[in-house]
């Protein structure tokens, strides 16, 4: 598929001493620069996400993945915005990443993907990756930068990292590290990987098949900690598939056939390889460790307005990390809003309609657009 | 293996409409049966749990699973009481499962394991089995009935199905159905035991090997869901295995390579037919679609005294169910006390050395004892 991209030919060099060359980001831009280049919003897009924030995806037809936040008249409005957003560094929706045919040192096509030998990557990486698009737009400073989940890691890293190129950010149902419970969620996932037949050690590209049972399992342990136990009960409860009594059979519950269709989708746009790597880079993600073990470090001077956003019934990302945050950026004389929503749909209530996430947040980008004269 | 196991010749008509014949329970009892026969306490296992509650188990050479709460002098005491421990229906410590030999409608052995033909069966199911075993027993009422998890869905059956057998019930860590969200994760298990390359449609016994890497993935999540995260941040945190600083490699985390280990040593001893067949026998239980749709209506007129027992950061059987089923109980004015122990260990808790928990089905115990004279 062609993605529109921007290629740097010099490469990049990872946290973890490897060089990816070229490096190819790729992108999606709604709105117009404005002449003096200062209505720049990136937004960066959470562990299955991608670039087609605000159209149609052109895997799946489905609709972007932020339409109800990003386009024109709306929160992260594009009449008035410049909005950028790049599929992350180890994605596979045109950026370097392991579904990308290889290069070697010296940044010549082998003829084959990546694969297994694409290297382990940061988030802070993929902020790095993403640093190289904006430079090559032309842009100085952006006016925001704006993510939820692992988008939201990757916001606290640009203005950890850039601070003086972020006017505001918005970190969103994220925290400043992944905690053990994340991480051993993950796990779970890459062991189904793994345990697929058609894995084979992460050359499946090798026979032209993938691993979908495994990804599938994957995709489907995750999908449960993106949701709440009670919109889970609310939307399916313990109704029965086709039947008005117990029956005895597979599948029997409709939760189980959601599921199990959630799965089976998600193996038709996503790569094995690439998800091990980016749920990888989330695993790693941890503030203050790269910050000498405070979390206020990472701030202390920085200029950037924040707005911190978390959702009451989020269990993989709770109010609670998201407190720990705002303390950390107090702690850094920070200036910072946050709003805790309340909702009983999840971690997943950041990419749904939520009327007063949505005032908030556009609140915000508005004060910032006023503050730069946009 | 060489099980103690009682083996009832005319077996046991299922929920499904099927019949197991000749049923087996394998089971073992502690202390010794008084004269009156008066101080018979029925403990009920969870999903892995097996009937060596109280001495090492034999596969794994670990002590009793419940070592904490059953013996000499301990909460339920068995210098006092006529402790006993069935392995469940569809288990596969030596009750009736899917890893015992099949018999055909006469009963007559089949030269091969049931695998993936052992019949579906319900909560009820298991409660239905162990009362043969109590009978064959020559106990006409059980001073009380106790379990934690599953154990707990069988207690309640157990106070449901035969009232004026049971003196006094503790359903701990439970509820009266199993939730979406529970389902859903079960439902992950399922789907990664299937896609195992092993698995071969549940005929896995014919080449005498097993899915053991789907097997291990189901024991992964389920063995989250039994933490808090609370649990998990203070067992394992962050921590890396072997390194100082961040090594990108395979099982960076502690918590990883504790996962992979449960999983791994899990298979060694559980059967995966025997997983799917309990799985679906828990996503079953909805004890009010069993009564007109009230819990209530399950114990109308019951005099069997209950302890409700829950855990503050059991996420798996949160409170709010405990606490439902205390109104349920109330609304059928039967005799209930309830508990909630503060604890941040999770699901798990009720296997561990909580002492408040301890007390309360001590006294609990000890009260009811005390009214029928033992």
């Amino acid at each position: 598929m062609d993605h529109q991209r921007a290629v740097f030919a010099d490469g990049l060099a990872l946290d973890s001493g490897a060089v990816i060359k070229p490096l190819s980001v790729a992108y999606r831009t709604y709105g117009k620069l404005n002449a003096l280049r200062t209505n720049a919003v990136l937004i960066c897009h959470a562990l299955t996400g991608d670039q087609y924030v605000a159209e149609t995806q052109p895997l799946t037809g489905k609709g972007g993945w932020w339409d109800t936040l990003v386009g024109p008249g709306k929160p992260v409005d594009t009449n008035r915005f410049f909005v950028i957003c790049a599929n992350v560094l180890g994605g596979c929706m045109g950026s370097s990443g392991p579904a990308e045919e290889m290069t070697d040192a010296e940044g010549q096509p082998m003829g084959r993907p990546w694969g297994i030998d694409f290297p382990s990557i940061t988030i802070r990486d993929m902020v790095r990756a993403q640093k190289r698009l904006v430079d090559h737009l032309g842009i100085d400073r952006l006016l925001a930068v704006v993510g939820g989940s692992m988008g939201g890691m990757q916001v606290l890293e640009w203005a950890a990292t850039y601070p003086d190129m972020v006017v505001a950010a918005a970190p969103i149902a994220t925290a400043s590290y992944h905690s053990a419970q994340n991480i051993a969620f993950h796990e779970v996932g890459r062991a189904a990987i793994h345990g697929d037949p058609d894995w084979k050690g992460g050359r499946y590209w090798e026979d032209g098949r993938i691993p979908a049972k495994g990804l599938s399992v994957a995709r489907m342990v995750a999908h449960i900690t993106y949701l709440s136990e009670a919109a889970l009960g609310r939307k399916f409860g313990r109704r029965l598939r086709g039947a008005s009594a117990l029956t005895f059979l597979e599948d029997v519950f409709e939760v189980e056939s959601y599921l199990r269709h959630q799965g089976s989708t998600f193996v038709r746009r996503f790569d094995a390889n690439s998800y091990l790597t980016i749920t990888r880079a989330m695993d790693y993600f941890d503030l203050a460790s790269e910050h000498g073990g405070e979390v206020a470090n990472a701030f202390r001077g920085t200029r950037t307005r924040f707005l911190v956003a978390s959702f009451s019934s989020d269990w993989l990302f709770p109010t609670e990390e998201s407190r720990a945050l705002v303390r950390a950026l107090n702690a850094a004389a920070a200036n910072v809003s946050f709003v805790e929503i309340a909702t009983d749909k999840g971690h997943d209530a950041f990419l749904l309609d939520e009327p007063v996430f949505h005032r908030a947040l556009g609140g915000f980008l508005k004060g910032a657009a006023e503050r730069v004269g946009v």
